[in-house]
């Protein structure tokens, strides 16, 4: 589908779930707004860690349309489900968030690696939860990020099982889509990177591969800036809820 | 030479002049260093200007060790040349800068193109100026860039003569440095890009072909953002001198 239209099916309510395998072609990206007081240090947070949070788009402070990348948009309807979060705790889920907008307000779009499983599957590699109301399974692990200011943590990944004869394939397609997590950050042992089990998922659905054919494949996934901003314990932050991204108007092949 | 003792070459006043084809493998920058309290429009404007301004690494307020990409330098003293403008004019020239450092100022270094250079000359491109006391003629243009706060203005280009049959190569070779400007920004007729007189460089050293077989290609150019900055009359501001870069640690192989 088209992103335009389909960021009007959200804005009408008629779409609230998971945009894993939607818009084909069209960048999606993870949504992290905050207090302008808090933008600077969190922009040079994520160009010191641009493999987890690679830069899309940032809003002036107060600016709800997405101006360069998606005109027309507004970021306070245009998200399936965002996340509030207040002190550092989540306070509530919701389909828009017009009620909390304020003009000091910074937006944030960071690359997601959604945007490059379309060719995935196009390749012929089955990522089960694809097109379905399920999404990515996403760890916390021990790889530290470069601190800013506040900001500081480890990195979240995405997982997803590779049949070992394609894992060069699989690393040749997603290192073209640089500004949406590249290439993986680990393949392999899970327990190399504190992933003690890999059945358990921190945020999104369980995926389970038994073949000892299959490697577990790790990229960097666009909820690190939410974990970081979260322990740094800032007093407000709204984000969209994991799975649930803001599409762009940016096609998918403008991003390498 | 390897980067570390070519720093100490010039921090010991042994080396004062233009860095192109110095160091080759290792990533050369452009060095733009501002109050802080410019420096959050600055870096959004680098963002929204990532051809001009690709960012390589942004210096915390006060601190003049490149701690990430260059442990151990110091960038009051390890840049042959520097400028140092005040109030939108070029106030003057000079080897280090320590007598006007204090703890406001914030430094970043963006990516430069001599970084693909020495690929280039490895493949059999022929430029005239590489290893010598000249560099790459630069010319404002008409291409407008993405504003930001104050931060508004016109891209700067480096201008290198192809050979009509090889600009494919150029393109696959620069292509792979996203970090260093990547690919072209335009290939040909010169006025189209609001250049007059191809032999007159707003900036760097002349170069002339009038063999009918080339092709003049222009590439983003890091001295942008000087130009952008002084445009927007800014108090003070410290730069490099036009081809005279900072060079980092980092590999050239690392930034694709």
């Amino acid at each position: 589908m088209d992103s335009i239209l389909f960021r009007k099916n959200i804005r009408n309510g008629l779409f609230r779930g998971q945009t894993s395998g939607e818009c084909k072609n069209f960048t999606q990206t993870n949504v992290v707004i905050l207090d302008k007081k808090y933008a600077y240090d969190f922009l040079v947070f994520c160009q010191r860690n641009s493999k987890p949070c690679p830069i899309i788009e940032v809003l002036d402070p107060g600016v709800f349309e997405a101006k360069i990348t998606t005109p027309n948009s507004d970021i306070r309807f245009d998200v399936p489900k965002y996340r509030v979060y207040t002190n550092g705790k989540l306070k509530e889920e919701l389909h828009e968030i017009e009620s909390y907008w304020n003009k000091d307000l910074v937006t944030f779009l960071l690359g997601c690696s959604f945007s490059f499983e379309h060719e995935l599957v196009e390749s012929g590699f089955y990522l089960p939860y694809y097109n379905s109301s399920r999404t990515v399974p996403m760890f916390n692990t021990n790889i530290p990020t470069t601190p800013s200011g506040n900001f500081n943590g480890n990195m979240v990944v995405t997982l997803r099982w590779i049949d070992e004869k394609r894992v060069d394939e699989v690393i040749a397609i997603s290192s073209k889509y640089t500004d949406s997590h590249g290439s993986p950050v680990h393949i392999g042992d899970p327990e190399k990177i504190g992933i003690k089990d890999i059945t358990q998922p921190d945020y999104g659905n369980q995926w389970i591969n038994n073949d000892k054919n299959y490697l577990p494949v790790f990229w960097a996934c666009g909820v690190t800036p939410q974990n970081i901003v979260l322990s740094s314990k800032i007093d407000f932050m709204i984000t969209h809820s994991p799975g649930h991204m803001f599409i762009t108007d940016l096609s998918t092949s403008n991003i390498n």
